[in-house]
């Protein structure tokens, strides 16, 4: 089999940055780089693609050989390509973004690399481009939130209304009035209302929910009538 | 200055996929393809990133050098990485898709190169995976019409009613009734009229319009209330 003539070849990295939700605040997995340079820096999750594998397939592997995780939701976010962005060599990169229920994973996460959970508003500064992804994969996350139901993948299975809140709250960075939010949310019909309550955060308790999937993609346009306008709509 | 070791490296290509609207239809823009393997099969517009560019500068020079075009709205859609998708080596793309008011370029896009433009919905089959490149970027334009004012790219500043809603036709591959649709269309506010009146079309006239884009912005929820829902919102 041939080849083409005359043209530069590239190294090709997949870098993943993996949110997570521990029930209060949102967080992000960061890694301390094992290698020079910036060797003891702190790094998003990544590694370089390999022959035989496309980088779908790389972002699985190095997610499940960092985190043991397998199934996460992970999606791809863009490819950064700028010449200098490695000192080394070339290398382009395409980020991934992955969501995780923490309390799921935490302690199979933690033992086992040296990998840590930091709260998003105060992740340290990364090597390279790598705040630059975060911030982009942050930005996807909410323009994302408002027309798919993405930011379930970060809450249990059943959950309550404040907890929701709590994660609205926290992607969006801003604080909803408890009864609004709580009766607009319900209003769309997307949740489905259980007849266990959780008991831990009053004597009254709250009722768990669950996601109805079919509603929520009919109806999404209700959840942009209570998040904020998104600067990301550039 | 080192280089990373035992690592292996890939060629990467940019290809662009460009929509145009001509007033009626949506259409899409393909050459046929100069090099082996598919030579003279229809293809997207690419080629391969040089030593010293980003994807995007990439992009941005082949889409000049074929179509003479600055300044199109050209947008990263995704990255193709199937280690067999090229059969002569293996080439990760970084695929784009531009937005072109195709009146406004349409002679010197064909007379220079043998580019031709296609219905979108009577396109051949494209070389490699530039079909479901293609697939991907429809979805895109969708998905994304809904939240952002992206369509207005492929019209021109001015515009009628029945226009815009021949756009909206095309894009979303639906009808839409014609009272309804324009009712709901200015009653968002996102539409300044303008005195003038284009006379092709009746004997009454359709007034044109410009965008608002500040109230676009804010009301996007709105442009999803008429607008049917997205398939990919999987």
């Amino acid at each position: 089999m041939g080849k083409y003539i005359n043209q530069t070849r590239f190294l090709i990295a997949v870098d993943c940055i993996v949110f997570g939700f521990d029930r209060s605040h949102l967080k992000i997995l960061l890694i301390k780089r094992g290698l020079e340079p910036e060797i003891g820096k702190w790094s998003l999750m990544g590694g370089f693609v390999q022959k035989e594998e496309s980088a779908d397939e790389a972002a699985n592997r190095i997610l499940k050989v960092l985190t043991g995780l397998n199934g996460v939701y992970l999606e791809q976010l863009h490819s950064f390509s700028q010449p200098d962005r490695d000192p080394i060599e070339r290398t382009i990169s395409v980020a991934y973004f992955a969501l995780i229920d923490i309390l799921q994973y935490e302690k199979q996460i933690t033992e086992q690399y040296h990998a840590e959970w930091f709260l998003l508003s105060e992740m340290p500064t990364l090597i390279f481009d790598h705040n630059q992804m975060v911030q982009m994969a942050k930005e996807k996350l909410r323009y994302k939130a408002t027309i798919h139901p993405i930011l379930f993948e970060l809450l249990p299975d059943r959950f309550t209304l404040p907890l929701i809140q709590s994660l609205f709250e926290n992607v969006f960075e801003t604080r909803f009035d408890k009864g609004n939010f709580s009766r607009k949310l319900v209003s769309t019909g997307m949740l489905i209302r259980q007849p266990e309550k959780n008991m831990e955060g009053s004597k009254k308790g709250a009722h768990y929910y669950t996601l109805d999937l079919k509603s929520y993609k009919k109806n999404f346009h209700e959840v942009q009538r209570f998040v904020p306008n998104q600067n990301s709509l550039t």
